[in-house]
């Protein structure tokens, strides 16, 4: 486990008509501000690698599909570490991921998988660095599930 | 349209692997405090109504699916009025609902429909009223598409 990375178990409340799923609470762990909250949609088989945010704390959910998320932290030249994170309505958790990780992400669903990242700043490209795929090494072939 | 009810369009970021979707900013109108994020699905033709919050302001943004949305505005006896709004990808965008309105909502896509409501305080059953479908007469088998 990546340090300051928390995995958060949600509930799923079974209502007719269609599931009540938790996101986040303004008294939850890993929740510090509201500055913006996105989507990112991840096609079948697709990555998106590597990002790194400097200042925000991402808080991230999968309501509809199956994600495979790749942490790198190489803030310590002497314990890098990777890590891996599948979300999905079976493992239904949020991740909060501190700022200074890379994170890539794949999706594993047939049908386009979706996210959501309710950050506490908003999008502001300077403070977000990125690499290609292969700057970072990871073999995105091999799925551990 | 009801008064301080707001509809935002919403971008949507095509990018390759999957689009990014913009929900909401801190700097947007609606926002005023964010107390909790949750998804609702729908079923295929399911509708829940009638729900009414006397605290919370609704901001609502539909992902995934497509959701028709039924407001009803009997804040004042004599001026009494419905609005029907549906959202998709197609119209993607933000609906904004002060308390007092009552929402109903029905799923119009072949699957589930996902809506994330980001609300201003958090989820608290004293602040809820609720009414059966027929205690508030609406023709749901209508609709204007």
């Amino acid at each position: 486990m990546i340090n300051d990375v928390y995995i958060t178990p949600l509930k799923i409340i079974d209502t007719p008509g269609g599931n009540v799923m938790h996101a986040m609470k303004e008294n939850d762990k890993g929740f510090y501000n509201f500055g913006e909250a996105y989507f990112s949609e991840i096609e079948e088989g697709a990555i998106k690698a590597w990002k790194r945010h400097r200042d925000m704390t991402l808080n991230i959910i999968v309501p509809f599909g199956k994600i495979r998320f790749i942490l790198f932290d190489d803030r310590s030249k002497f314990d890098k570490q990777f890590q891996e994170i599948i979300l999905s309505k079976n493992n239904y958790s949020r991740i909060t991921i501190p700022p200074m990780i890379w994170v890539g992400f794949q999706g594993l669903f047939s049908e386009r998988s979706l996210l959501l990242n309710i950050a506490n700043i908003m999008h502001n490209p300077k403070e977000v660095d990125k690499k290609n795929i292969e700057e970072i090494k990871f073999n995105w072939k091999e799925i551990n599930i």
